[in-house]
């Protein structure tokens, strides 16, 4: 069976029954259909997620597909829910686009899915459409400032940063001259536009604490410059109150269901390489207040995903995990053991053994937040038993607690054995997690850390431009944010060739953004890209949909 | 009290009373919220179609906010089922990129509005945002296809006609150069977004006969042609069937209610000077299934939602208005009889007399469809009884049944001698509809029919421009399309500044384009836009939300 068919085998319960297990109430949840709700915010008790545990799901370093943490996720609080744990899972909401390049969706796979897949992965409660509106209808005022004659900011069109986003893969849009026509069509200049989950606003959407802090955080959105080289703020704009009222509904998190019918809250999907990859932190805390086990993923690897969730997230939340889980699989470890995607289905245990060390190296970067570690070994057809073996043997070998997870075919009831070790660990936690920087720190001192503590690296080189922009930033007085790092998500390094455990290299950074709003600084390591392209055949062409409404061709 | 005070002074009932009014199961509504609902398609039956009264509403040339089509249209359904009659007002879905730029919604007025108002003015169920989607979807396949190497249609990018949509006023965006940035940005090319609601897209969801039909239409979309002249369309790019599976959704009407808590059905929303302006085919037939009295609207004055809604929509869906409802104001005539925006509130008898003319002009217009016509007078508080009086007259003197209404004063109770009207109209109906032209005619024919019929002009003049791209189109084939024709709203004529009644003009095209997705040939006479600006002050400046969630400053 493919995924789409085995999500929709299950007949979805009605939402309602699905808040009842959380303790909503019928009248507190808003209606999308029957299959999903929006969660009113006043439900958040911060006297309950201080009582509740946290789970954070991590990864060793991907291959293309994936390996699996959304799955574990779910399968992981399925699991817990069988063992009579009021358990949620809490994870970051598809984006639309990618769906029509490379055939996957992002709700889980097989047996560990989260339902009704088709609208999770499309438009769902229409959240990033109000951030895209919200992010450009900054652009629009903007661009009417600039043309205006009796209300202008004097704003210098050339130091803009601000870019539009659509939620689309459209390589077209990466670099666009805009405003072109004549008088009437505004001052001609150089932008782009990023997808919607590289927005800042998807940003801000997730670190927000209410509506009010997102509609100041809204204004606080670094915009460009004045001719005369003051920096402008969306809130210059008078901005952000319109921002916040297209943002109303998309701040409430959205309850759906597993496939074993359990709550599944989906809230916020920034991007893991350009943003920092994990949903907002409302979703997070609602989770918490109506769960003894709440269940979280962060994007891409442990170096990235994990890295952002600790030291910016949970930090920010004043939140801290009580169990890190890290996926890891069998196929990954080959191919970062040398061998070839195609290659990785093969029996190979010597290039097994290479690979080890990437999973040494999360381990090690994971450590370092003194958080107890379960590794998870997301199971698939392929591998064998001396394969899984060598793994199991080799986190013994290193004092980390392992499980074998068959989520993809079982479900819950694949996951029993992580459950049980996930469980222990967390009784075993008696600590806040360390963070790996002081936010006083200056950021240079930031980034360091990060390079040695989390990536095993040396040294991190600023390119003169980078230099530039950071005394600008700094003398701006944001050298106290948190940094959200932009690096390729295929390697500890930023040279996405280097797999496994790469050493002795150095960080490359070749620019800063600011995401005032948000309250980050982004150094951008390498050549990172925020609007992707479609591939040579997207999966577009192959979807559809016949008269009946069945849909064929996704995922 | 404001427009959205009034709205917010009602307390929705649940959305499940108003279906059951109509005879909709609750099972087969598809909430968004307690106060919103998708109605599936399948309830739509063709006989009952037929023994529905289709009532149109329409209006006199109008003043820039507008002469209360959408009011007058809500308060008719209101009276009506005070009258005990099954009536329900079908009425097209607000653009949410103008909200932000002059203040105003577009969901009626005063006690004859539509509820939940600031939903319906934003994102509502997410139909734009789908609409948007699809047709940006399509942008991305172009493209990425002028990018291929390997599956190259050698579409040739100066002659690509599809342009990006979105839903904002944003001028910067209405020319642009795009795939800029090197080899991987794709092949430089100018173009452009139109505003979602000028989109092909949104005019064939509104012509669709069913998912299946939408799906064709969408591969029939004209893309531009290829390096030896060969004209590529959608289904070329294999792009139709991800279309429709984003808009699977999009296509289900909507059902909303009336302040009074009477149904109301809103649907697809292209604009009346650029598109066909009129609601869905489906919703309007949805309404008809459900109820003895089907209200609807189509955009602007009657040479524009009027004409199209008789020779593109009711010929396509082989339905036909039993009365049209002519909407005048008196302000509107004193502005066509000289005066000035600030001075229409002011008592003017010679004025008004003056702009008479405008009216006698839609009269004129509207018997050649040989349907009964009615006009309403939208009252306003600054009309005087000598005023009323004059226009009253005028109309009786020109054998045309007249009533006074108080839509936005008085809601249903407002509308009640004008329900009386239309009744006794629709009573008398004894006909179809007579076309302005035949679909036979060629297209330069079909121009002057609807010059000389509706406008009351004399020639139609083509550019230079205009004379080959008809050459073009009708060598492909579609001379036999009806047209959509592009004119300033703000006259007969094609010069927005002769109001009134002009004679002796001629109609300009300067240029051809061609839907062939949506059906239509578009002559464009003028300087149209499709993606409008914002003003010196947005509206946008002054709207906010506070931490309780109540807005401000929008309408």
């Amino acid at each position: 069976m493919t995924e789409i068919q085995i999500a929709q085998s299950v007949t979805p319960k009605h939402i309602k029954e699905i808040a009842a297990k959380l303790g909503i109430p019928e009248e507190k949840l808003e209606y999308y259909g029957n299959d999903k709700a929006k969660i009113p915010l006043a439900i958040i008790d911060d006297e309950k997620v201080k009582e509740s545990n946290l789970i954070l799901v991590t990864a060793i370093t991907p291959t293309p597909p994936g390996e699996g943490k959304t799955t574990t996720s779910i399968g992981l609080a399925d699991a817990l829910n069988i063992l009579k744990k009021k358990a949620v899972a809490v994870i970051r909401e598809p984006s639309l686009g990618p769906v029509f390049g490379i055939k996957g969706g992002a709700a889980g796979g097989g047996w560990s899915q989260v339902i009704p897949m088709v609208d999770i992965n499309l438009h769902f409660t229409g959240d990033f459409h109000a951030i895209e509106k919200a992010n450009n209808l900054l652009s629009a005022l903007i661009e009417n400032n600039i043309q205006s004659k009796s209300r202008s900011l004097g704003i210098d069109p050339r130091t803009v940063v601000w870019k539009r986003c659509m939620d689309m893969n459209d390589r077209g849009l990466r670099n666009i001259v805009a405003a072109l026509g004549g008088k009437a069509g505004g001052v001609p200049r150089e932008t782009g536009f990023n997808i919607t989950a590289a927005s800042e606003i998807m940003a801000i959407l997730c670190m927000a604490s209410d509506l009010e802090d997102l509609k100041e955080r809204c204004g606080n959105i670094y915009v460009g410059d004045t001719w005369d080289g003051k920096a402008v703020f969306a809130k210059d704009l008078n901005a952000e109150g319109a921002m916040a009222v297209l943002l109303k509904d998309a701040i409430k998190p959205n309850l759906v269901q597993t496939l074993e019918g359990n709550p599944a809250i989906i809230h916020g999907g920034p991007f893991a390489n350009i943003a920092q990859g994990t949903n907002s932190i409302l979703a997070t805390k609602m989770g918490m207040t109506l769960s003894d086990f709440t269940i979280t993923e962060a994007g891409f690897g442990s170096d990235l995903g994990a890295e952002k969730f600790m030291n910016i997230k949970c930090r920010a939340a004043g939140i801290s995990p009580k169990t890190i889980v890290l996926v890891a699989t069998i196929r990954a470890l080959k191919y970062h053991g040398g061998k070839s995607l195609k290659e990785i289905t093969q029996e190979d245990v010597e290039a097994l053994k290479k690979g080890l060390p990437n999973l040494e190296g999360h381990i090690a970067s994971l450590k370092s937040f003194g958080i107890p570690i379960v590794v998870s070994i997301n199971a698939f057809k392929s591998d064998t038993e001396a394969e899984i073996q060598v793994v199991e043997d080799h986190c013994k070998k290193l004092g980390v607690p392992v499980a074998l997870s068959y989520g993809w075919e079982k479900g819950g009831n694949g996951c029993l054995a992580l459950a049980g070790e996930v469980i222990k660990a967390t009784n075993s936690c008696t600590d806040e997690f360390h963070p790996t920087y002081s936010l006083d720190d200056n950021v240079q001192t930031k980034l360091e850390k990060i390079c040695k503590t989390i990536y095993g690296g040396e040294n991190v080189v600023l390119s003169d431009i980078a230099k530039s922009q950071l005394r600008k930033y700094e003398a701006m007085g944001y050298g106290n944010l948190p940094v959200c790092m932009a690096k390729t998500e295929k390697s500890f390094s930023d040279d996405q060739k280097r797999l496994g455990r790469p050493e002795h290299f150095d960080i490359h950074i070749r620019e800063f953004e600011i995401a005032t709003g948000a309250g980050f600084i982004v150094p951008i390591a390498g050549n990172m890209l925020r609007m992707p392209g479609l591939p040579a055949t997207p999966a577009a062409e192959m979807i559809t949909i016949d008269k009946d409404g069945t849909i064929e061709g996704l995922f």
